[in-house]
C-alpha cells in the first residue's frame, strides 16, 4: 500500500514537473513587440489585480468555514477543506499565470511562424494549466490521505471519509466563486465593451480605443482560463474523492478495501503519464486542421489510457478475482471494463458537442441561416439547438450509468466517472487553449498588426470555442453519472450511521421511494436551485455588462480624443470597476447551494420529522442534477453554437461581416456569452456542492 | 349515487346552455362596417380551413390510436377514447368560432361605446369558450360514467379505470396536436409577417397591405383561442379523470367509493355555478382598471367557490366523519382542506404570474430597460426573468404537495387539483379574453379605424398577454400537482396487478427507490423529453416562419401594387401554406410522448428485466414532470414579459415606438413568441400523454 501510495504521488509530481519545465519553454518564446509587451502587461496587471481581490474576498468566507468546520467536525476535516480551497486557488491562479504571458506569445508565434507556431505555444500554454490542475488534484488527495494513514487512521475510519468530503468541499468552493466571479467578469466585460464599442462607436473588436477592451482580456483569463482550471480541479477532486469515500463506506470492514481506495488514485495516476503522452501528439497534420490535431492528441491519450488501465487493474486488482459488496458480484475485469466504458463516455461527449457547436455541421450553420431572417430567429434557433444538444448526452449518461451498473454496481459507476476525470489534464488543455488564442487575436488587432496574424489567431479561436464548450460538456457530463456516486455516498453513509445507532439518527426510516411525497418535494426543489442559479448569474452580467456600459461611454464623452487616437483610455478603471461589481455579484449565488440542503433539512424538519427531512435532501440531489444536467448542456452547447454561428458568417458565409445577418448573430452571440461562461458552467460546481454539503450535514449530526 | 350524477350532468349542460345564451348576445352585437366585416370574413373562412384540415389530420392519427385501443383493450375503452377526443376537438372548435366573431364585434364596440363595452363583448366571448369547456369536460365524464355503470360495471371495475384513462387520453391527444399545429401556425404567421413587414417593409403590425396579416390573426384564434380551449379541457378530463381512478383503486372494495369517486365530479358541478356567477363581477370600476375587472370575476368565483364546497362536502362526506386507506386516515373536513388550498394554489400562482409577467413590476421593466442596451442584452434580461421565475410557483406547488398529503394523503394531493381545475370555466374565460382583443385590434388596424379604437384595443390586448400567461401557469401548475396523482396512480394500478396476481406481471417487483439505478436512468430519459419536445417546438417555427417571410417577400416582389395600395395582397395563400406547414410539423413532436414510455419500457426489459422496465417507466414519468415544470413555467412566463416589456416601451417608455430600444423589445417578443405560444404550452398535455400512455401499458399488458 506504501509502494502504491508512494507511486501515485511520484506521478502527481511529475504533472508538476511537466508543467514547470514546460511552462519555462512557453514563457522562453519571444514575448513580441515592445507595444505588444506593452498591452500583454496591461492583461497581466489586470489579472493579477482582479484574481487577488478575488481570492482576499474568498478567503474571508473560506476562513468564516473553515472555522466552523474544524470546530463541528474537527480538525483534521478542516484542514482536508483548507487544503482543498488552497489547492483550488493555487490551480486557478497558475492557470491565469500562464495564460496572461503566452497570449502575447501566441500572437508573435503566429506572426512570425504562422498557424503552426502558434497552436505550438498556445497549446503548450494549456497543457501547463491541464497537467498543473490533474498533478495538483491528485497530490492533494493522495498525499492527504497518506498523511492521514500515517498519523495513525485507519482506513474504514469515518474521519477518512468525512476528510474527504472536506477537501471536495474546499475545492467545490473556491471553484463556484472563481467561476462565477470570472464568469461575471469576462462576460461583462464581453457584454459590455462589444455594445458601445462595436454597436454604438461602430469600432471593430479589440479596438485599442475601446476603454473596456483591456478589461475584455482580462476577462479570458480570469474566467475562462482561471475559473476553468478551478472548476475542473473541483471535479476531478470530487469525483475521485467521493469514489474513494464510496468504497470505504461500501468495502469497510472488507480485506480487500485497500485496493479498492487506492484503484482510482491509480487510475488518475496512469492517466497523468497518457495525457503528457498525448501532448505530444498535437502537431498540424497535412491538412492543416487544427481540430485533427487537437483530437489527435486526444485519442492518442484515450488510447494510451486503455492499454495503461491494463497493467494497473492486473496488479491491483487481478483480472478473475471476485469482489462483492451486497448483491452485487464483481471481477477486476469489471471494474476495467467500466474505466473503459468512463473513457467511450468522455469520447462520445466529446463527439456530440462538437457537432453541435463546431463551424461544420447542422446545428451551427442552421443558427447562422437562422440570423440571415433577423436577430430574434437567430435567437430562437440557437435556443432550440440549446435545447436539443442536451438529448444525446444524457442519453450517453444513461446508457454509462446501465452498462457500469450491470457490471459492477454503484462502484462500476464511480470508476467509470472517476476514468473520465483522470483524463482531465488533456481536456483542460484543449480548453486552456482557447483563452489564449482569444487574448493573442486581442493583442494583434490592438498592436495593429498584419491582418493575417489575426486571420491565424481567429483560425485557432474558433476552434477554441468548441474545445470550450467540449470542456464543459465533459465536466457536467461527469457531473451526471458523478451524482450517482455522490447520492450513492449520502444514502450508504445515512444507512451506516442509523445501522451503527448513532444517537442523531436514532428512529430515522430513510425512504427514498418516488412514491413518498417529500422524494417529490426533494426533487422539485432540487429542480429549481439550477434554475434560480441561472436566472442569477445572467442578471448578473446584465448588471456588470451595464456597469461597463456606462464607463465606456462616461470615457468616450470626457475624453473626445480617444475616438481621434489622440487620447488613451483609462483601460484600468473599466478592469477596477467590474472587479468590484463581479466580486460583489458572485457571492449571493454562491451561497444558494450551501444554505439550501441546510434550509430544506431544518424545514421540513421542523414541519414533519426527521425522516422525511433527510429523504427529501437526498431527493434534492437527485433532483438538483436532473435539471442542472439539461440547464448547463444547453447553455454550454447553445453558447458555443451561437458563438461559431457568428465565426461562420465572418468567415463569408450569410453576407459576411457587416451584413444584417452578422448584427443578428453579434446578438446571438452576446446572449450566448452568460449562458456558456457564466452561468451554464457555474452550474458544475453548483451541483457538486449542494451534494457535498448534504453529505457534510449527515457528517455533522453524527459527529 | 343516480341523484348526484343527475346533478352534475344538469351542471354540465348549465354551462352548455349559459354559453350558448351568452353566445347569441355576442353574435347578436353590432358587427361593424362593411369592411371590418369583410376582413373578419377573412379571418373566420381561414381558420375554419386550417381547423378542418388539422382535424382531419388528427382524425387519421385517432381512427388508428382508436382501433388500437380498442382491440388491445376492447370497445369500451375504446369509445372512452373516442368520447375524450371528440370532446376535446369541439371545445377546440367552440371556442374558435365564437372567437372569429366576436373579434369584429369588439372593434365596434371598442369605437362606439370605448373600454367599456369592448372588455364586456371581448369577455363574455371568453366567457362562452370558458363554460363550453368546463361544461363538456364534466358532461364528457359524468355521462360516461353514467353510461358505464348503466349497462352493468360496477365502481372498482379495471374497466372503469381503463375506460377513464382512455377518455382523458383522447383528450390529451387533440390537444397536443391542436396546441401545437396551433401554436406553430399562430407563431409562424407572428414571426413571419412582423420580420417582412415590420422590419424590412417598414410598414406597421396588422398593415392590411401586408400578405401575411390575415394569417397573423388567424392564428391567434387557431393557436391562442382553438389550441388552448383543447388545452384546458384536457387538463380538466385528465386531472378530475386522474383523480376519480385513483379513487377507484385506493378505495376498490370499500363502502364509501361512490362518495369519493362522486366527490370531485361534484366539485366540478359546483364550481360551473360559482364561474358563471363570478363572470357577472367582471366590470369595469371608477379606476378603469381592466386587470382589477378581471381580478373580481376571478375573485368572486374563487370566494364563491369555497362557500359552495361547503355544501357539496358535508352532503357527500360530511365534515366529521372518518376514512382511511392504507396508512392514512382523514376526514370529510381535511379534503375540503384540500379543496381549499387548490384553490389557495391556483389564486398564488395567478400573482406570481402576473407579477412575472405584468407591466407594473419589476421583472418587465428590468427587461423594458435591458433593451435600452441592445438587443442581446434584453434577451439575456428575458431569459433571466424566466428562469427565476419558475422559483416561486415550484415552491408553491411543493408547498401545496406538503399540506394536502398531510391532510389527506395522495387522494388530498388529487382532491387539491380538482379543485384547481374545477375552476378552468373562469380561468378560460380570461384567456380566450387575450386572443379576441389582439384581433380586434388587427381589424381596428386593417379597417384603418381611428387610433383611439386601436388604443382601447390595445389596453385590453396588453392584459390579454398577462391572462394569457396566467393560464398557462395555472395549467402547468396543476400539472405539477398532478403529476403525483397520475404517478401514484401508476404505481397503485401497479401494485394491484402484481397483488391479484395478473400472469403478465408475474415476479415484478417494483424499486422505485431513488437508489435503484434504472430509476434514476427513468429521471434523466423523463427529464430530456421537455427539452427535445421543446427545441422540436421552436425549430418547426422557425421554419414555418420562414416559409411566410418568403412568401411575403414573393408577393411583395411579383405584385408591386400591394406597396402602393392599388393591389391586394393574396391572403388565401399565405393561410394556405402555412395550414400546410404547420399540420405537417405537429405530428413529429406529438408523437414523442406516446413512443417513449413504450420504448423506454422495452428497451429496458430487452437488456435488463421487466421490474427494471417498470420501474424505469414509473421514474420517467416524474422525471418529465420535474424538467417540463421548469421548461414550461420558465417559457410560458417569460414570453409573457418579453411580449410586455415591449408593449411597456410602446406606451412612451424608454424611448418609446420607433427607438433603438422599441427594436430589441421587438427581437425579445419575437424569440418568446414560440416560447410562449408553442412549445412551453403544448409541455402540459405532453407530460401527461407520457403518463397516460405509461397507464395504458399497464392496462394493455394486464388485459
Amino acid at each position: 500500500m506504501e509502494v502504491t501510495l508512494f507511486l501515485v504521488i511520484l506521478s502527481g509530481l511529475v504533472a508538476v514537473v511537466y508543467g514547470a519545465v514546460t511552462a519555462k519553454s512557453v514563457l522562453g518564446a519571444d514575448a513580441g513587440s515592445e507595444r505588444m509587451q506593452e498591452i500583454a502587461a496591461a492583461i497581466q496587471e489586470g489579472a493579477a489585480a482582479y484574481l487577488n481581490r478575488q481570492y482576499r474576498t474568498i478567503a474571508i468566507v473560506g476562513a468564516v468555514i473553515f472555522v466552523l468546520v474544524s470546530i463541528l467536525l474537527g480538525p483534521i476535516v478542516g484542514i482536508g477543506f483548507l487544503i482543498g480551497a488552497v489547492l483550488s486557488g493555487l490551480a486557478g491562479y497558475i492557470g491565469m499565470y500562464v495564460s496572461v504571458r503566452a497570449n502575447v506569445r501566441t500572437t508573435q508565434a503566429s506572426a512570425t511562424g504562422g498557424l503552426e507556431k502558434g497552436l505550438d505555444v498556445a497549446f503548450k500554454s494549456g497543457a501547463v494549466t491541464g497537467m498543473l490542475v490533474a498533478g495538483l488534484a491528485l497530490l492533494g488527495l493522495s498525499v492527504y490521505f497518506s498523511l492521514l494513514l500515517i498519523v495513525g487512521y485507519s482506513l474504514g475510519d469515518r474521519e477518512i471519509v468525512a476528510a474527504l468530503v472536506a477537501l471536495a468541499f474546499g475545492a467545490s468552493l473556491i471553484s463556484i466563486f472563481a467561476r462565477l466571479g470570472g464568469g461575471i467578469f469576462t462576460k461583462g466585460a464581453d457584454v459590455g465593451a462589444d455594445l458601445v464599442g462595436k454597436v454604438e462607436a461602430g469600432i471593430p473588436e479589440d479596438d485599442p480605443r475601446n476603454p473596456g477592451v483591456i478589461a475584455d482580456n482580462v476577462g479570458d483569463n480570469v474566467g475562462d482560463c482561471a475559473g476553468m482550471a478551478a472548476d475542473l480541479f473541483e471535479t476531478y477532486v470530487v469525483t475521485v474523492g467521493a469514489t474513494m469515500v464510496l468504497a470505504s463506506i461500501i468495502f469497510a470492514g472488507q480485506a480487500f478495501l485497500p485496493e479498492m481506495m487506492l484503484y482510482p488514485l491509480l487510475i488518475g495516476a496512469a492517466c497523468i503519464f497518457t495525457s503528457i503522452a498525448g501532448t505530444y501528439f498535437v502537431k498540424l497534420g497535412p491538412s492543416r486542421k487544427i481540430m485533427a490535431a487537437l483530437y489527435k492528441g486526444f485519442g492518442a491519450s484515450v488510447l494510451l489510457s486503455v492499454f495503461a488501465f491494463i497493467p494497473v487493474t492486473w496488479a491491483t486488482l487481478g483480472f478473475g478475482t471476485e469482489y462483492s459488496y451486497a448483491e452485487t458480484v464483481f471481477t477486476g475485469f469489471d471494474l476495467f471494463l467500466c474505466a473503459l466504458i468512463g473513457l467511450a463516455v468522455t469520447g462520445l461527449i466529446v463527439v456530440i458537442t462538437e457537432y453541435y457547436t463546431g463551424t461544420n455541421f447542422r446545428p451551427v450553420k442552421s443558427v447562422a441561416e437562422a440570423s440571415v431572417k433577423g436577430h430574434g430567429t437567430n435567437v430562437i434557433q440557437g435556443l432550440a439547438v440549446s435545447m436539443e444538444a442536451t438529448a444525446l448526452p444524457a442519453l450517453v449518461i444513461v446508457i454509462g450509468i446501465y452498462l457500469t451498473y450491470v457490471l459492477a454496481g454503484l462502484f462500476g459507476i464511480a470508476i467509470a466517472v472517476t476514468a473520465m476525470l483522470a483524463l482531465a489534464g488533456m481536456v483542460v488543455a484543449l480548453d486552456a487553449f482557447g483563452p489564449v488564442t482569444d487574448n493573442a487575436g486581442g493583442i494583434a488587432e490592438m498592436a495593429d498588426l498584419d491582418a493575417s496574424v489575426r486571420d491565424t489567431t481567429d483560425a485557432l479561436d474558433a476552434v477554441g470555442n468548441t474545445t470550450k464548450a467540449v470542456t464543459k460538456g465533459y465536466a457536467i457530463g461527469s457531473a451526471g453519472l458523478g451524482a450517482l456516486v455522490l447520492f450513492a455516498a449520502y444514502t450508504e453513509d445515512l444507512n451506516f450511521f442509523i445501522q451503527e445507532g448513532v444517537e442523531a439518527f436514532e428512529g430515522v426510516v430513510v425512504n427514498f421511494s418516488l412514491s413518498n411525497p417529500f422524494v417529490v418535494i426533494g426533487l422539485f426543489v432540487g429542480g429549481l436551485l439550477p434554475y434560480l442559479f441561472g436566472a442569477m448569474g445572467m442578471m448578473a452580467v446584465g448588471r456588470a455588462g451595464g456597469a461597463v456600459v456606462e464607463e465606456v461611454r462616461r470615457q468616450f464623452k470626457e475624453m473626445p480624443g480617444i475616438m481621434e487616437g489622440t487620447q488613451k483610455p483609462d483601460y484600468a478603471r473599466c478592469v477596477d470597476m467590474l472587479t468590484k461589481t463581479a466580486i460583489k455579484e458572485m457571492i449571493v449565488p454562491s451561497m444558494l447551494p450551501v444554505f439550501s440542503p441546510l434550509v430544506l433539512y431544518f424545514v421540513v424538519w421542523a414541519v414533519a420529522d426527521q425522516s422525511a427531512a433527510l429523504s427529501a435532501v437526498g431527493a434534492m440531489l437527485l433532483g438538483v442534477i436532473v435539471t442542472g444536467l439539461f440547464v448547463a448542456i444547453s447553455m454550454t452547447a447553445g453558447g458555443g453554437a451561437w458563438d461559431n454561428a457568428k465565426k461562420y458568417i465572418e468567415d463569408g458565409n450569410f453576407g459576411g461581416k457587416g451584413s444584417e445577418a452578422h448584427k443578428a448573430a453579434v446578438t446571438g452571440d452576446t446572449v450566448g456569452d452568460p449562458y456558456k461562461d457564466t452561468a451554464g458552467p457555474a452550474v458544475n460546481p453548483m451541483i457538486k456542492i449542494t451534494n457535498i454539503v448534504a453529505l457534510l450535514l449527515l457528517a455533522v449530526l453524527a459527529h
